[in-house]
């Protein structure tokens, strides 16, 4: 059947595109689980954490980081926190915080050397250094255009 | 903390691409969902299968095209199945095929429309053509090593 509304070229470009980001998550997350248990998830909110100042952000911060809606990051928090890797902490009349936690920055810490290999392996190494700039400047107009979108929903 | 053996250009790549990835596939998802009910795996099953001659494919020609390992693509067609969308049916000694069903064929097409304006709306208008084809050959060089890889593996 074809796709109303697409030329042949866009619908190529979208299918060959939409292939290769559902190929390359799968084979980031599934090294990372066999490794160290962590889905992409995980390592999203790890990483984002361990960066801010003392290892903590306000939920609508890290929901912005992430670009996840408040009911997901919740869910994802939750079965973090009865692993040990997060805590959530009421910060007076501000909201409330993320932050990491001892196990969930050793964690963080065991995974990294063979996650940052694998993104090297699957994605870095595959290109040019000029490839991969465009890449990364078109994939952040994309991106640009996303969180626009999402923020006047 | 710093992700070791990727240079602040790497890892700036990789994040925005990552990023772009996730958010991407959630939103195009989201639509899907609040409208078909359909999930982007769902929707990737029954375009291929719809595309195939008398809309069946063999399930390891399936697991090619979506580059899913047979487990993960027997839980879908599992689910699918009870959803009345495909079937499986055994072809003599020569293994199983995945068929599409009307109301499997029903439920694509009802998706197709505003599936399509979202791909347009969130990823085809957001770029110039020459962007669009030169995102579409970077990740054409990806999914081609990911490919590669994952036969070999």
């Amino acid at each position: 059947m074809t796709q109303q509304g697409l030329t042949a070229r866009e619908l190529r470009a979208w299918r060959v595109s939409f292939e290769m980001l559902e190929l390359l998550r799968t084979r980031i997350e599934q090294q990372l689980q066999a490794v160290s248990g962590l889905s992409n998830a995980d390592y999203t909110v790890l990483a984002v954490l361990s960066e801010a100042p003392d290892g903590r952000l306000r939920l609508f911060e890290l929901c912005r980081i992430a670009g996840w809606e408040k009911s997901r990051l919740n869910h994802q928090l939750t079965r973090m926190s009865s692993r040990g890797l997060v805590l959530r902490e009421r910060c007076g009349s501000r909201g409330i915080h993320a932050v990491i936690t001892e196990k969930g920055l050793a964690a963080l810490e065991e995974a990294v050397p063979g996650h940052t290999r694998e993104v090297r392996r699957l994605f870095v190494d595959r290109l040019t250094p000029d490839e991969l700039d465009r890449f990364a400047d078109t994939a952040a107009t994309i991106l640009d255009g996303l969180r626009a979108d999402q923020a006047s929903a």
